[in-house]
């Protein structure tokens, strides 16, 4: 099942369940048209939780090592943008898109093990971890790098667990050009490993996501690009960009 | 004036004013002793943002520069507690106590200019940024290192703006031995610096808290000891620390 969050005509904020052959979300006993809707983030993180190299191709074309363990890093709720919304990029700042599975916690999760980790699962979306490289490059926590407003567009849809293979394809276009495209089987550490690894130290609340890192491919991004995210399984995410 | 958020011995909760000399705090036209009611922190944060070396004797002690701007990183609400909470030290890791100010955000701030970045600030509290270096030290982002469960006690109140001088005196002792004590005239970079700075990329909400950095006297935590960090003109911050 594929649900959506969005706020109605009427401005009521509604979760559906959405059909991707009609483009239309069910919701309280109405279809709307998703272009009739303000499509919301799938969840309300009170944080992402983020993993940098998780992809070797990515960590080299970044001439970085892959790490022996997940390289964690924090995006805080001023970051979290959906599906149609336009990016503010930093200004005079260098930026690169990202693409991403993110994983929805579905339950208050600690000290998972491995072996089960995945129950605490809600299910999965698609994000754009959107990366000011300049300021990345030359700090030792990536706050302006990766934690500026809209700075992780989540969406459309959250899909259940059921629905997204193992080896999902992952997929970036911008303005309609293909600049990644690889499969979550290359994964360095995967959802349960990184699950495991961050319930080691921090509480994981219900509507939390993790991104699970980008393939290789990342490249600039300028004013007035239209990004689309695609995640075989959960779905396309389409958002937009402009110099601040 | 200091204002105390705490849970009613009826389970409310409740915002009341603060006495210091009777140790008592007034809401909804009751006065309760504050050993009668739970004290919780005096807001509720989307996000903690922190400043690192912000005293030059404190990078002097850690053998680090003084940064050329701030050094931010982030705690995010899975860190927060209060007055009278207990921090789990995460197992087999060296930690330390941080004695800081901490600044509670009053309203939504964006590219707030230095000369009136103050009018954002609702008041103060107290901190102590709980820091594990083992993991610390060996990380990019300092994830494991600062924002594991409980790395953020806060409390006991928020104080007003005009309760706090500009070079108030702060001071932590454990188990009533003093470590750190020093002044925040000594900021490398001041409040509103700070707040310019952090809302050129990131917007701050109402509740939100950036720290401000702590001087030199860091030193070890182990299992119980008792915490206590005071802040001129804002109050005594009381917790203990057990290993997890």
């Amino acid at each position: 099942m594929h649900q959506m969050r969005f706020r109605d005509p009427a401005g009521a904020v509604r979760t559906g369940e959405y059909d991707e052959e009609s483009d239309a979300v069910t919701a309280a006993g109405r279809t709307y048209d998703v272009d009739d809707v303000d499509v919301l983030p799938p969840c309300e993180p009170s944080k992402v939780v983020c993993v940098g190299r998780n992809y070797v191709k990515h960590a080299d074309e970044r001439d970085e090592d892959v790490p022996d363990r997940p390289l964690l890093f924090l995006k805080p709720p001023n970051a979290v943008a959906g599906h149609g919304d336009t990016t503010p990029l930093p200004a005079d700042r260098y930026v690169e898109h990202e693409a991403e599975l993110a994983v929805v916690v579905g339950e208050q999760a600690r000290n998972l093990d491995e072996a089960d980790a995945l129950d605490a699962v809600a299910g999965y979306t698609v994000a754009n971890d959107v990366s000011n490289r300049t300021d990345q490059d030359r700090e030792q926590n990536w706050v302006r790098g990766k934690a500026f407003d809209g700075a992780c567009p989540l969406g459309p849809v959250l899909a259940t667990p059921d629905e997204v293979p193992e080896d999902a394809a992952v997929e970036l276009r911008v303005n309609g050009e293909t600049r990644q495209s690889s499969s979550t089987e290359h994964f360095v550490f995967d959802v349960p490993a990184l699950l495991a690894e961050i319930t080691g130290y921090l509480t994981l609340e219900p509507g939390d996501v993790v991104l699970t890192g980008t393939p290789e491919g990342v490249d600039e991004l300028t004013d007035g690009d239209s990004v689309t995210v695609e995640v075989e399984g959960v779905g396309t995410l389409e958002h937009t960009v402009e110099r601040a």
